[in-house]
């Protein structure tokens, strides 16, 4: 069960409207590595946990406070969307390039004018505020959350979300001059961090638990005859520049001693594929070399009319 | 460019039809953690990739390889839903309790009519064969492919994706009893554990290249007075299960010499939010304690008609 | 900022594995009128709220506790696809009929078997645990969430979700006779109960607030010489019997005074649509009743080199 | 059966080009809320409908005018695409500075490049016409049609529809100065008017036919000992504004006599959840506190191969 | 603007109920090439058509006759979803063993229960009625439908997705001995028949009004000295099978009195790509062949703290 | 089994960034039309093709050129993208004024601006780069592939694409004055006119194997006494201007003899539609033309507790 309390994990207004930047802050509340997607995905991992108790309630720790995310970006996309002070915003983008350019030299500090010729949605659909889309108006999608069950392989995809997720924050950070939003997103990207070495630590502690634990499933080792297949790097492209790197040339990161092999030019080990023909009653085009005389090229199963 | 071997890269084909392993094999083929998404995923890291040579290469090779198992679980399915004697079929069944169950004890060798009754669609649309989506009919989407530019970001979501689609393989070869079926499966079990290791060891080649260089992004550090921010563990549930892990307690896995801590019932930092009035002209429902006398409750622009 | 309590809001766990009502529970989860929809739509309407503090606070706490309603599904999902005793499951199949016709007369405890025949991601990708999806498979939307910032509006279509989704939620209660899963089941109806009131009440309160208050957005009233428009139904099929309904005999509930009218076999009032030829850059088939001597019949800008 | 007139319902032509304004009504047309929502859900629910033929009949008219709205917008968008007099548009965007502030001081008639800047799908695949997609450019979803068999539940989600579509419909119209536009969108406007009155009638209508019904479904009533979570609302924020509501004070609408009830900082009334280990042939994560001596910490039933 | 007749185009009604004969009509009715799809595919060509009026007349004629069968397929699933008498259903079953097979042998008339075993979706949220999405329960997309303003091109498509529905319809006809079921479905096949010979019809007259007219956009030829491209078949595969097609060998059917030619192996014409480096604020990786001595890497313009 | 070769099949470099035409050759790559849907269709139908070898080894060959193709556009958007010379992008803006136009006059070289200013998730998501999806921004998806097992279906669906794709070209190619980019453009756009050309002399042959062989699939006559369905216009339209087409008058296509006929004011052939009562378990609304007088309405089959 939950509850809310009405702060907010930590905020500092924007100083100012800026629908182009509520256009962009979309993309780190609704899209695939935004902050419904880890709320999402932890929650779900979380109540579904059947590991050790430390894991599933570290998982609703974190999910739980990436609701309060999800809520202050919603705040912050809101309030850059408020109307606000003609001559203060005018002020800010002369002085700032950077912002003056987003914004191509409009003087109006109307935010609801530039949703309108921008991300008219955001206008129409949801009054001036955010939707639970990305920056392009996309819906969020339930795809993007796993929980697999396999808490390796969840926490890998974990790590990789808040990769991406830091990513975006930074590349948004960069987009605005605004100190109060800089503020709120550098908090954000403080949190991104802590959660990047908290996804790295848990890996590496499921890692060590097992031998040789670095392959997803641990359980599932080399099958008869085929472990040739899990060392050989598969080199498909003319020239050899991959050749040189740690995934081709040195020993395997799996502790099994065996060593990754650059194969140049290898050959397809299988045949060329050969079909039966198909269900009739499914009028696929079997194979036939030329027209038969009658004008009848498949065997039907009656069910269907003859030809008139 | 690219260029096509007749010959599949490795492959042998079903005993016996089974619709229902062709349905399950459509996750492997065309579900999240599919062959298309890590196809599309590493062509377009490729295709964009700004690093050294060496990584475009690498890239681009396995995303080469990737194209040669959708070609061979195009195959497969194709061929689970070909006609097949009937007799082999049904020793098959009744020899083998676990496929028994899963067929529900029906004698008949028609993958058709399994299809019909269970993935009408790969029958009606798809004629017998695969479809470019996932064991439940929803199409892949493009949004599943990420390639974002920066390549610890994006090889940390190949290691994820890789682990999610070996773990994803190994349970559907725990479906089905077919020899042929299965010895494709594992060959592809275990080209998915080289790619493991394989993105692991490139994610710990970049990780060696910067200091500390396992934040992405690694040139963004932290900023000025939010620092504590990115090693405390927020416990926001109640009791302290997950005080104990790795990732709430001792070093930071970022050499940075900062431990992490665990904040026990740690308060909101920020306000509760407040928001101003936002523009008239779309129509919000504003802050307003009681009905004014007059009935108007709200000043707009005069664009639209006062009410009768 | 939210908090997590361990223990969920009501729980009573199923007697037995269930797969089939697994994959039913999934709607109630994550189809369009599932906990997961009313939880990101309350929580996106609080968030954004412009409204009197007590519409705002009472949406998020609404909201808190949908949260915990998808805990509570999750939970139930994951624990009717965990395996159990063989023989308690056979006699509940043999002695209840509805649920031994649903079973197909299965004899078999192994819920994995089941959604293998049934709904394999659910065993494939989420390792016999729910997933963000509704009972097809089909993911969760972000497009099915409405927050407008226009209170009456959502309110209605709050209302419109908590109906849909208590329909549903007796639809799955009357699938199964798992004391369990009915006891739980029975908890969410009466909170379904309780939230269309509440929305039924809210809406009523708003709609006392205006004069006339019941068609939104209520500050637009009627438009010079339209307002016959407002009241009119047209009958656009043969025969009336849609005349004698409230929607077309009888005042308007908008308390205006005016009567609804029956149209019948009403004329069209517009022209018959005429278009100005398009830009020719863009290649659409211009009107030309007959080809021209010379082959050419379209002025093209030169952009394009003319043909061979 | 169906049939056509040549005459639109409705119509005025736009004055002038505007490809901003035509992106905008794309949300009219293709949007969750817009006219082919109302358009297939009135069909739906019409073609289906088991109810009295009143109901059936008026739901395929009502379904029937709403063919003809997507085909007036269609219109609409078509003809804010074509080209006009470049004196007029310059003339209308600098005498009105809404305009003037949207079109971004542009000069040029050229709506199609218009629409390149601003929405390159619309040229490009639509020829300069509308696409079946909101205003992001998102296609529509049959995920947007409820048609439940239930009709009360319906009528309320297409109460729902018509509030948001009139909003939205009330914005748009608040974008342009355009008295072509703004005509045409009035009478629209009055017909979404008209439509919220009539399924608010037949709204009504419905809830007096049973006792109470207000609460759908309403054969089913509560639960044995349950009936208390029907009326309490649970206070799960801190504060307590929201317990002053019409929702949390006074008697329940549903005619039962029974008052809501708000508790303050209620008890969570189920256990911590515990899940039983999941069939090993998925390959989850189980509880275990700590790593055996031999590495092994899972029992496999041996359908895969043991580790090497 | 359109009307609606209360009867059916052609109907006669199910024998019998059949849930899983009804998922399969889905296919028909929301799939990617269903009714929906023409519908509003021919609708959203002939609002919009440019062309001379007999093609907008002809593809509103056409579009208005799609929607009576949606209206048609919509009655049918409904009614393959209803009650009937159990005797009837299980000696149909039992006589005919297609049918049989398709039941898995239930010996029970309630296509509810089917439905909840088979699509939970159509009981739980249509109430055993249709759905505006396919035979996976994947919704209905406003994607499917093109309206280029290019009547060649989309004449083109029309066949092609008239060429896809009847096939699918024939294959679901084959799925089925109810004789109500297959008469409608005849009358279906029957006019897809007259669709097909239809767009035929008019692709071929567009074609003879121009000169070469057989590709699309007929305006633009070729370009300087690239004809070339035009005419060559690049043969990318080993082997040369498809060396001896229509395609490959022979004139090409623009009456240009250019011949198709085969190329084995060509040679790639572009060069291997290089980009320059991007934003530094957008942190990409960048080319570097080893780390430098300082442990910085990028030059970042300042807007992002130094690490610290 | 597929081989990369580091060269790209053709190409000229952009000879200037351009965010805005950046954006419009995404639709170009991952629209419906665009180079991932010819690849993915090819490769599926070729992968599953099961008529002569001739066919399977076409759609492989063309699949193959197509992921080269894919490997163009992403290199052609990402460069440009990357930074350029300010003062040759700013002499071009001023010197073109359809350029100027679209751009804005903005006097700015940095793409990243105009990507943030347009298309955010470009810059936020994808670092500058390309992504799967169109040019708003909507995920490319799987279920834009037809693979279905019929040739002359798909053919024709092949030859369609190939015609809406080519016309995209053309018109993007008409959006700039880049020369780097139009030469690259006009090399697709030569290899869309061989595609369509291919596809139709592939039709041709395919047509011409069988008799009638115009109408998929061929196996499939007329049903008795239904075969007038098949060449009757049905006229629904007031006005008769689609009579005198090639699809209402003079012989049919089919080489069958018949002439197409067109029916001026049909009458409807079925009756209306009556339903049985649903499921009671489901809670439709039922026909009922008055309440009882106990006010009990449905029969329930007592799995639900009565009303209180």
């Amino acid at each position: 069960m939950f509850r809310h309390d009405k702060r907010l994990q930590y905020y500092t207004p924007p100083e100012s409207p800026d629908a182009h930047l509520a256009v962009a802050c979309q993309e780190l509340l609704g899209g695939h590595y935004g902050e419904v997607s880890v709320m999402m995905q932890y929650l779900m991992q979380g109540f579904t946990c059947k590991g050790a108790p430390k894991y599933r309630d570290m998982l609703l720790e974190i999910g739980t406070e990436e609701i309060g995310h999800v809520e202050m970006l919603s705040t912050l996309i809101t309030q850059l969307m408020a109307k606000a002070p003609l001559e203060e915003k005018d002020a800010m983008a002369k002085s700032n390039p950077l912002v003056g350019a987003i914004m191509g030299g409009k003087n109006s500090s109307e935010a609801t004018l530039e949703l309108a010729a921008m991300m008219p949605s955001m206008a129409i659909v949801a009054g001036g505020g955010p939707r639970v889309s990305d920056s392009s108006g996309s819906p969020w999608s339930g795809a993007f959350v796993i929980a697999s069950g396999n808490l390796l392989a969840d926490f890998r995809d974990n790590l990789a979300k808040e990769s991406q997720g830091r990513l975006q924050a930074c590349r948004v950070y960069n987009m605005t001059d605004d100190r109060g939003v800089k503020d709120t997103l550098a908090f954000m990207i403080e949190r991104d961090y802590e959660h990047q070495l908290h996804w790295l630590a848990a890996v590496r502690e499921l890692e060590s638990l097992e031998e040789p634990g670095v392959v997803v499933p641990v359980e599932v080792g080399h099958f008869e005859g085929k472990e040739r297949f899990a060392y050989d790097f598969w080199g498909l492209s003319n020239g050899t520049d991959a050749a040189t790197g740690a995934w081709a040339d040195g020993p395997a990161p799996d502790d099994s001693g065996n060593a990754f092999r650059y194969l140049k030019e290898p050959e397809a080990l299988g045949p060329v594929p050969e079909f039966a023909p198909g269900d009739p009653r499914l009028f696929g085009t079997q194979k036939r070399p030329k027209k038969p005389a009658d004008g009848k090229t498949t065997e039907v199963d009656g069910a269907l009319p003859a030809k008139a």
